[in-house]
């Protein structure tokens, strides 16, 4: 890597732009590999990396919202930790921090756009876990990264639209109960009879969703597509195992 | 807390049994919370602490695996992560290093034994929390944990039927493609059919489920019970999938 003085100095770039300042004692060999993705290199790329700093966005999101919202409860925290941690906004946060010129990536990759998000936040993912492992603590991510993610749960607690309420069911089934929500879908009876006859709103809910727990069923949503119609059913579960 | 010099005199000998020397700057309100299961208290119990220790013993998990087998694939590092934070493992070590007497806890839930898995599992997690908190890094931990977790990552790797495949290739297929695998499980027909011809094995084989992700199927299997039957599926799936 060393022998590299030009990826040197991009890595070097890139650390400034997260506003770290340049005595920052990275390892430099891992944060290149953070910053190669598989298409390049079978075998040096990061995918390790991004095994440990999944866990590393996981326990600051958890650490960040116990501190910032001291008062909420667990179910609450899982909910929207499990959208902080999601694709969408970890993609979301390696644009802001314009991660994408130093990733070396092979054009076969960044010619699909739907791998887009996902290479975004697995390189995300794994410069987190870089830093993390150049210090073994916190202190080359939090700096930067705190104020990111305080944005962003807190636009989550805005606007709960945002939640990915099967996300946020499973996330909270699983801690408490250690199992997951199984979704039942079904052709609307409604919508077939009602196709033909008049224009009722229950016309473009084609499916119906239930969401069961072990013998219970949580909740039930209609939707025009299947996956509608489950976020539909996780939404009003969630809602109501939340108040519980 | 200190106004109690019983519990703290308890919580100190609960630290030395960990193996941490007597100046160890632990944060002792934390971990009184962490030693409070919610039967005592609704509010001032250990679910805050469990929720970020949960994350803490991912990431010391990760961190261990790839220190310990740094050429094994990732699928296979998942795989043995989610046993390591399965709440068997963590429940077999919370009983290791004997946290049960320190443990305030109510006897209605003491008294059953279904949820003694649970609770042992959660309180191991909270006082992982309450370490982590206290230092803002691992140093309170690894030095102990390490060892055990090291031993139980030997197991799983000798005898790999220690492996839940349906965590497993959950773990994998989340990581991997952002999404679940979805079981279908089936009355299996030659078990009806020959349940009043012969004797064959298949007899004791009552369900077949197969696991599929997104349009494809990734394997089938037969059991006793609809679970062992997933499980089956799981298995021939994860170690199909594994070797891609």
């Amino acid at each position: 890597m060393f022998e590299n003085p030009r990826r040197q100095k991009q890595l070097h770039k890139f650390v400034q732009k997260l506003g770290l300042p340049s005595t920052t004692p990275v390892d430099w060999s891992l944060l290149n590999l953070a910053l190669t993705h598989p298409s390049i290199s079978h075998t040096d790329n990061y995918e390790q990396l991004e095994f440990v700093g999944d866990s590393v966005v996981r326990l600051i999101a958890a650490e960040l919202l116990l501190e910032t919202y001291p008062q909420e409860p667990v179910g609450e925290f899982a909910a929207i930790r499990s959208i902080l941690v999601s694709d969408r906004v970890l993609a979301e946060l390696a644009e802001t921090y314009g991660i994408e010129p130093y990733l070396l990536i092979g054009t076969n990759a960044t010619g699909n756009p739907v791998g887009r998000q996902s290479w975004l936040a697995d390189a995300f993912e794994a410069v987190l876990g870089a830093l993390y492992l150049s210090t073994h603590n916190m202190d080359l991510i939090r700096p930067w990264l705190d104020r990111a993610l305080k944005i962003k749960a807190a636009e989550v607690r805005r606007d709960p639209a945002r939640l990915n309420y099967k996300d946020a069911l499973q996330e909270w089934t699983q801690r408490k109960y250690k199992i997951l929500p199984e979704y039942r879908v079904k052709e609307n009876k409604l919508f077939k009879s009602s196709v033909n006859r008049t224009n009722l709103s229950v016309q473009t809910e084609r499916f119906l969703a239930e969401v069961w727990l072990k013998d219970r069923c949580l909740g039930k949503g209609y939707g025009r597509s299947k996956k509608a119609s489950e976020q539909a059913a996780a939404k009003e579960a969630f809602l109501t195992i939340r108040d519980v």
